[in-house]
């Protein structure tokens, strides 16, 4: 029997990443997003959606560029701190001990510990309420050595990336593999 | 040492979600989206990105509406098989053996043995290269009361939500509860 809850945001699994910008004097900053995902393979892109009160809405509307840093488990502690401070009042990498690393193909930070960055170049602007969803095109992604599975790709398990839940407002862990995509469904092939 | 990979879309977690339409014969029709996400959250709304080439492109631009069916683990071979096989060719939900329930909100078809589903009415349609953003409004979240956490509301353990690795094509179930967000960062508030 299913409960039906209205017009809520109860969507599983949401990402939680740290979105790295610089502001107008330079200094880096990053904020958490969980509103975002992959919108295009052609060209790679990624969406994140910030309101127009944060900080870093502002630093991606002058720079037109911003990076993505997907934490391991280790530093969750890190992750949601950036989401409840801002960078209006402290230096977020300064107070978290993170290192801010100029992107190399864009005009912002990525953090310098996570295994897994994006640097993104905006291409698209979309209001949508209360959220203004900014998509960048992902011109590199670069990965930790460590975070390399057997096809030499990133891996999320050895990433150790973990999501944000919109409902019990917990951080859940990577579990185990339960199937190889593009390969299971083949057994309802007639 | 981070290795570089150019424009790619290794970016965790992606979800697996089944997006559910009607065709113009009013066939029920389910397609698996890895690329999607939250966009806001006022109103409430989900973005899922597909190519024009899909089968349901054409039924969510005709009929402005489209569900989202988020599957629990045991459903894994049904989502897969939902990313490989055309609605064009089958009718996926026979196939499967999966039950079409109509939307109570949209003119949009859900899985009614999964977990949960979001009822969706299209509010805007994105060209971003390959992909097509669909973006829309959440009119209604259902969840089984099986899935119900301490808080009354969905949580993603409960689901037995997965992801969908695109760096390692794997399909990862939902780990173990790592810390509470919003909580967890204030031991670095100054």
């Amino acid at each position: 029997m299913k409960k039906s809850f209205g017009s809520k945001t109860f969507v599983f699994p949401t990402p939680t990443w740290l979105v790295g910008t610089y502001d107008a004097a330079g200094k880096p900053n990053i904020m958490a997003a969980a509103w975002g995902g992959v919108c295009s393979s052609a060209p790679a892109s990624v969406g994140v959606s910030l309101r127009k009160a944060t900080y870093s809405y502002g630093a991606i509307i002058a720079r037109k560029a911003f990076t993505v840093s997907i934490p391991s488990e280790q530093y969750v502690r890190e992750a949601d701190f950036a989401g409840i401070a801002s960078g209006r009042d402290v230096n977020k990498f300064d107070v978290s001990g993170l290192t801010p690393v100029k992107g190399e193909f864009v005009d912002a930070p990525y953090v310098g510990e996570f295994p897994l960055v994006l640097e993104c170049r905006l291409s698209h602007t979309i209001e949508i309420g209360l959220h203004t969803q900014f998509i960048g095109e992902i011109l590199d992604v670069k990965a930790e050595e460590s975070v390399l599975g057997e096809n030499e790709k990133p891996d999320a398990a050895l990433v150790k990336t973990f999501s944000y839940d919109p409902g019990s407002h917990k951080y859940y862990g990577t579990g185990r593999a339960i199937a190889e995509a593009f390969s299971i469904g083949k057994e309802l092939l007639q």
